[in-house]
């Protein structure tokens, strides 16, 4: 029997010796987890067994349907007290997903000191404000390195990270930053001003998530410090925060690149299906119009069909191979806008590149199709009209791949949601058209 | 002019005090990515003006061949300091990606003490032991809060983290963690043994450095320690490589859905045209075997598309609709995947699911061109045929997509490799089999 089964078992025996037992080995994160498993009753009169200090990380650790669960459901003021031990963006977090009537449940449990909460509430949820945690440490400049350890140590307990103290001037402003490592290595009495670093990286509080996490990730930061601004320090934003993002946002790109649409909270597992079928709709339906004007290609050239019947076994080759080559050119373009390693490059050159790579592809497949097509149905014109068809539709294939999320994203838009579906189907058209054109040519139809 | 131009224009008009002044204000990585971009000449010009910490901080971020060019053409003695001083991750990355000749020249700089590096280089890449640094910081149980502190101080230049202090017995076994943040809090002569947390999330050097990153990000560590078969503390794992692991990861699921194979070390911006080429070619020549099939079905039916050539205009809508869905399916399966949201889920479980989801989407699209046939075609049975096909073909596409990708999973294999362009060829497959199939039966062809 596995440790969740054991906890299970427990709590249905009501045994709670053994329940304190199995739960002091656990870590809060595997606790919230279990508890994302258990029904209702089963998870409140699990969370009722913690400690305080537990429970509290624990709490953090739920989603926010749970969250919500749990906390209207616990003796009022021990509710009251968890919630005001919240860190403030988990709080704010929280009241953004909830509804109208559970958000006042929620907010009456907090009591006084909402403000902090209600500023945190205004920034966009995916952006530097929306993200950032205001449990930072700041100090005055003219503080010495030995107070700053003996302040530290008292904030300790409450702050998100320690491991950076800020430096800021009389109104709040942001002058530098020193590490822990700084701090514990200075002479006792030095300053923090004298030991600071002044160019601080810094982000703006309006600023996207994902540039925020990109600076955490290039720079190898802890944290990240988040100003107005006029530079006054409003918060910071944490590694794990920006592992999050990470995470988050290449979801989405996969998810976006295969015509998905995406909420902002999307989680795979939980998602009902109706409401997968309903985020996979719009591009679906984009996607069928683009198929019947492929299918009025078809139909213009309906005569050379019907002369050559023939002509029709290798629609499929055709369009599979563009669609390939378009949407492993836009994967690769998308990829490298994210990760960053393709912004300096311009269109035109990412674009003739792959237009390169095309070629390359084009000829060896336009070749190997001509020769299959020749063994198969012994017409060496048809062969002919087959590979030079599939050399031009695999080049147009990898420069419409590449051009196409690029230009989205020089527009200021998202690369991914351009890149999938509408790909696909505008090179079906127009392989198509390559396909027929080159027929009616070669073999005179 | 900005400043990697006026870096560039410093560096050939030979004015050091200007470049000095300018490299003053930057950071290592910023110097490093802009050497990325300088000719051979320049960055080895530049790099040999920097202070020997910036150099070392520099050398770090430099791509494997950027840092042979540079250790390679500095002045003899330097190289060495260099060298030696780099920590031993680093060095046995750099030197698992040089060609022999390359690494023996390397080596020599190395002088005595290359143990540790050899024991580094030991591991597999991809695991926790290739991966791990070996400067972490280690005491005995019985050393006091303060005097840990003090050594700490002491340490703290060279260790890649001061932030856990792991705690080892007398043959080096791994007994417990303490953090910095609770060092500080403890009264100054407890011994660390008594503040220490005996609960260590901890992986084995043979993990593989997804579970590796996994862990890091699902409990918020700063670092997760490695250890051998016998407990043995062997290296650490810090967050920001956890954040790289992340990243190439979630690159490589993208590449490979979309058919790209793909080198451990992919740099989107750096591959030569031929590579690209090269590495796209396996899978799309596999497709066009796939699609020959595809193209067969056709010719087993073409007397029934000679007798009514206008099926072969709903071609195109049946074959893209069916690789989008299949395609859409697949992505959200691998993502599910990778996130670690879907592994408790069983596949019978998934593949009714998402068929659900299929059925849902091929009754809405199999209406719809249903409809669109009858208005443009002007035949009541044709559109029955397309509708019909088009509701199987769905449904079809959406078990295949997620069956294939669960399966290769539970099979141990990486499910983002069979999710792509194969799923799209047996969809066109069978799509066209049910199509044809239909409408034999229906129209009685």
């Amino acid at each position: 029997m596995n440790w969740s089964e054991q906890i299970r078992e427990a709590l249905h025996e009501k045994n709670y010796d053994k329940l304190y037992s199995l739960l002091e080995q656990c870590h809060p994160v595997d606790i919230a987890q279990l508890m994302e498993e258990l029904s209702d009753d089963e998870s409140i009169n699990l969370f009722s067994t913690l400690e305080f200090d537990i429970a509290l990380q624990v709490l953090e650790e739920l989603d926010s349907n749970k969250k919500h669960l749990v906390l209207t459901n616990l003796e009022y003021n021990y509710a009251c007290k968890l919630v005001q031990e919240m860190s403030a963006d988990e709080m704010a977090d929280l009241l953004g997903d909830l509804e109208e009537d559970d958000k006042r449940q929620i907010l009456s449990l907090l009591g006084e000191s909402k403000d902090e909460l209600i500023d945190l509430l205004s920034y966009a949820r995916n952006t530097a404000g929306g993200r950032m945690t205001t449990e930072f440490i700041a100090f005055p400049k003219e503080l010495k390195a030995k107070d700053a350890l003996d302040k530290l140590a008292e904030l300790a307990v409450d702050a998100e990270t320690i491991y950076y103290v800020y430096v800021v001037d009389s109104q709040g402003r942001l002058v530098g930053v020193v590490s822990l490592r700084d701090l514990i290595l200075a002479p006792e009495e030095t300053p923090i001003g004298d030991i600071m670093q002044t160019d601080v990286k810094k982000v703006n509080a309006q600023q996207e998530q994902e540039e925020v996490a990109r600076l955490i990730q290039k720079y190898g930061f802890l944290a990240l410090p988040v100003v107005d601004d006029n530079n006054v320090l409003l918060g910071i934003v944490t590694v794990d925060d920006a592992m999050t993002v990470v995470e988050e946002e290449t979801t989405e790109d996969i998810l976006k690149l295969s015509g998905s649409n995406v909420d902002e909270d999307m989680d795979v597992g939980q998602v009902s299906i109706w409401a997968r079928a309903k985020r996979r709709l719009p591009w679906i339906l984009l996607a069928i119009c683009g198929e019947i004007i492929s299918g009025r290609v078809i139909d213009d050239f309906s005569s050379a069909l019907q002369t050559i019947v023939a002509l029709s076994f290798f629609i499929p080759v055709l369009m599979d191979m563009g669609g390939n080559v378009g949407t492993q050119s836009a994967a690769i373009i998308v990829r490298g806008l994210a990760t960053g390693e393709l912004k300096t490059l311009s269109i035109a050159k990412n674009v003739l590149r792959e237009a390169a790579v095309g070629i390359i592809l084009g000829i060896v497949n336009g070749l190997l199709v001509a020769v299959i097509t020749y063994l198969w149905q012994g017409q060496m014109l048809l062969g002919l009209v087959v590979g030079i068809s599939m050399t031009f539709n695999l080049t147009f294939a990898a420069m419409l791949g590449t051009f196409f999320p690029l230009l989205w994203y020089k527009l200021g838009k998202d690369p991914a949601v351009a890149s999938g579906p509408l790909v696909t189907s505008i090179l079906d058209v127009v392989g198509l058209l390559i396909y027929f054109s080159t027929a009616t040519w070669i073999l005179k139809l």
